[in-house]
């Protein structure tokens, strides 16, 4: 048979619009325009093909065997939670306009419908869980969870409704080398994903020390309390000085709204800096400065007393600062943390769609929180956990180089040249899956050319090809569609190519599986 | 040190209820019990511990790996669909009280709260995917895809609101190898999740065909037809005498309860309950002996050519009658069929709790819509897949003697002696680690017995025990647990295993990983 063009070149055909005639679609039922509803997803919650998939799974396949390997295991919680089980925790105090996808339940035998809303996050169902089971479980009692969380927030470019967490926690230990356990297997999940060792560190601080630094600031109320960790928190975005507003008297921003401060003292304030800003250098160094900041707090103290412990547990863990290291300005905004909290962020410098450098920023994090449980028990439960986002993680790694996806090719195309041999043409692709070999048969109703250009659409490796000369020869011809793409995007130089590697070839059809498998293991 | 009880013996310790001490759990916050939540999952919903997940993980894998070598790519769909896409196709007709989880979404910029609803299968997100994507999609579409689905059911025995499945569809396609095709993928992926051959078979069928029967035996009306296909659907429960009555006037059931007959001609019926019972033999023997019932329909000569091309595909494609058979019976419940449908049955004679035989039944099924994509486009657009729940395969597979879960256990687990030697032991757990080995540090806060028994609930293969006398000598002492509980549970011999297997082993530190692969990779 002809040698084909290849559906690649000129590259043009398959970077333009689709020009695939639509399959013929005869016998409309009677539906008449107006009657029919609109096609389109929920605003807030995207439709995930092949590339996207393959990313997440493999993320999570490597974060799983990690974290089973430190001795966690798998749990699922059901979607929904009932709202008072969920309760206080769901908005972020910062974000009160955040909120939940929630229903009101059938009546039950009691005749009570119940309120009951998607779960916002992995920790409120875990707290649900541990204190419904606490009594048979094996104590610590460690998990891990994936899946997808639902927040009823307003969307936006690159915000979602609906996105898929992983958590680990270790629930029933109040042990500092709970936390350090868990920072070590974020440090060594991210790693394993494909985060390159060195591209990311996990940074942590103690919310006692925290509490500790309040009591030598001077500070009085929860409220004033509050409003000095929320200033705390924007170092990264407003800088010392914007911070320092914003621990005393207050701050305008750029479109003059003003922001009440937290009232301290010029010299609290400076406290507060110097603290924030003892982070840099070795653990043991850090810890040592704040010593001198906190300066003898009876909770400063026992935060420092479980940082040392979690400084002690990573070094043995052979996790040293380069991938853990104590950073006093980590705040972290959910207000259930009580003792340790951390945060892993990308160090590289990445840049956005215009070529601009930015920071990636936070990949993930958690901390220690001892009073979820107790909301249903009534007794103080020590927790800790870990958490990040699949799909942010996923993004971190392609700008860290490792594009997950990369390898996701489609199948071989077995082309239909004669509607009478379809049996062979199914026996053909039935053959290639034997040898480990995905493969279709072309099931739509086109000619030669469309079918092409179907398998290169598919990013097919190759295509078959069985017409009448094949048939009667007992042959099959393989295009190596690879090639094409290769020769078309100017990766190979066609000349040197051309020459150990041909683009079509005719082989005896007991030599289809290995002609097959030598382009498709070959990486052009 | 001395040698330590197993924790296995007596087995009554483990398998009792629970005897470990809470943890200690002080500083209650002040909240009365009155205020606190009930800790409990909103019925319907069920928590999956590791087991169920391990079993569902390893189907997906399988399963997906098949797919994918059929030429099949993943899609995930968010959770919720706007309720005018789900549209008619939600809740079975035979069913009226299913329903969908639906709530108002919250107002959008043109100020409507839209209605949307949890997705209620997996066929009707790919319709609306399909319909919004159409033209830029390679076609014919094929797409795989997993995951939770939400039924708002009365919640039973066994009856989730929330479970997993798996689907697998083709849009685009008329053709019937296209039916054959996912009739193969569908038997390769049963296969590839654990099911012995031979223990399933696909049954197939043909609308048409049922049509076709419709038009010989005079039914005149699109609700003497669904009488009729209902009546052939009980044939399982009812035989042929129940579907006999069922076909003509009526049939009172054990409650005294009537239902209403589709009233043909006792002839007319006699002619149904022949076409029913054509199934047996060869695929096509039946096809010849439809011929003979049909007589000379036109939509049922076509059902049968087409019946016959799947035939002609499956041959191809090396899937015998052993594996796919035509069932003139097979029905299908849901009315948007078109053309072929498919249930997957276990065959193997399974019991029940009490020793009961019992009939497992369908274990998935699918089959031809040509109208789904339409509701959208208003352009008929073919379209074919199959579906099965991830959990009943599970259930299927542990019925046919494989549990996915049984090779499922916990990590060795380094027992904690000297609080002041905990970096020592983190540094134990994370050389297992890196020699592949699961394995923590015991994080708890009890004595040398409760960790034993901790680890022993963890289902640990071995613990790791290195007090005073191990650290001065610099050696490790390693209990094997595994040994321990088969000893327990009668499975291995005393005399003969203590022969060659000690329980209990003191080695030099630098043989710890070996000697505790050495325990993990032996199957007691």
């Amino acid at each position: 048979m002809d040698d084909l063009p290849s559906p690649s070149c000129p590259p043009s055909l398959s970077n333009g619009p689709p020009t695939v005639k639509r399959e013929a679609m005869t016998d409309a039922p009677a539906s008449s325009e107006a009657s029919r509803p609109e096609a389109r997803s929920p605003r807030g919650f995207n439709d995930r093909r092949a590339r996207d998939l393959v990313a997440e799974r493999k993320i999570l396949a490597a974060v799983s065997e990690v974290y089973e390997r430190y001795g966690f295991e798998a749990l699922d919680t059901g979607a929904f939670e009932y709202a008072d089980a969920l309760g206080k925790f769901l908005p972020d105090a910062d974000r009160p306009n955040e909120g939940v996808f929630a229903l009101q339940d059938d009546a039950d035998s009691d005749g009570n419908g119940q309120w009951m809303a998607l779960r916002y996050d992995l920790t409120a169902p875990l707290a649900r869980f541990a204190a419904q089971n606490w009594e048979t479980l094996p104590k610590p009692f460690r998990r891990y969870a994936f899946g997808p969380v639902w927040r009823n927030e307003k969307p936006g470019p690159g915000r979602f409704r609906e996105f898929v967490q992983c958590d680990a926690d270790t629930v029933g230990s109040a042990r500092p080398e709970a936390d350090a356990e868990i920072i070590a297997m974020a440090v060594a999940g991210l790693e394993a994903a494909g985060l390159p060792a060195g591209s990311a560190v996990v940074k942590i601080n103690n919310r006692k020390l925290l509490n500790g630094l309040m009591t030598t600031a001077g500070v009085s109320s929860e409220g004033q309390k509050l409003a000095v960790l929320r200033a705390v928190d924007k170092l990264d975005r407003l800088g010392a000085d914007g911070v320092r507003l914003l621990l005393g008297e207050g701050r305008k921003d750029e479109s003059g709204d003003f922001t009440k401060g937290a009232g301290l003292t010029a010299a609290a304030a400076e406290r507060v800096l110097a603290f924030t800003q003892a982070g840099a250098g070795g653990r043991t160094e850090t810890l040592d400065k704040l010593a001198g900041v906190i300066g003898g707090s009876a909770e400063g103290d026992e935060g420092l007393a479980e940082l040392a412990a979690i400084h002690q547990a990573l070094t043995g863990l052979g996790v040293g600062a380069d991938r853990a290291t104590f950073d006093p300005s980590i705040v972290r905004g959910l207000e259930y943390y009580t003792g340790a909290v951390f945060e892993a962020e990308l160090l590289l410098q990445t840049t956005d769609d215009k070529g601009h450098p930015v920071r990636f920023g936070s990949i993930g994090g958690g901390g220690r929180y001892d009073d979820l449980v107790a909301r249903f028990t009534g007794e103080r439960t020590p927790a800790t956990g870990f958490s990040f986002g699949v799909t942010r993680l996923a993004a971190a790694l392609k700008a860290a180089g490792r594009d997950l996806a990369a390898d996701v090719r489609g199948p071989v195309v077995v082309l239909v040249l004669d509607q009478a041999r379809m049996a062979d043409y199914m026996a053909v692709a039935g053959e290639l899956r034997a040898g480990g070999i995905a493969a279709e048969v072309y099931l739509g109703t086109s000619g030669m050319r469309p079918q092409m250009k179907y398998a290169d659409r598919r990013l097919s490796p190759a295509a078959v090809i069985i017409g009448g000369d094949e048939f009667a020869a007992g042959t099959v011809t393989i295009k190596d569609l690879d090639l094409g793409r290769a020769l078309a995007s100017g990766v190979a130089d066609n000349a040197a190519w051309r020459a150990e590697r041909p683009g079509q070839m005719t082989v005896p059809r007991t030599g289809l599986v290995a002609a097959v498998r030598a382009i498709v293991e070959a990486q052009p």
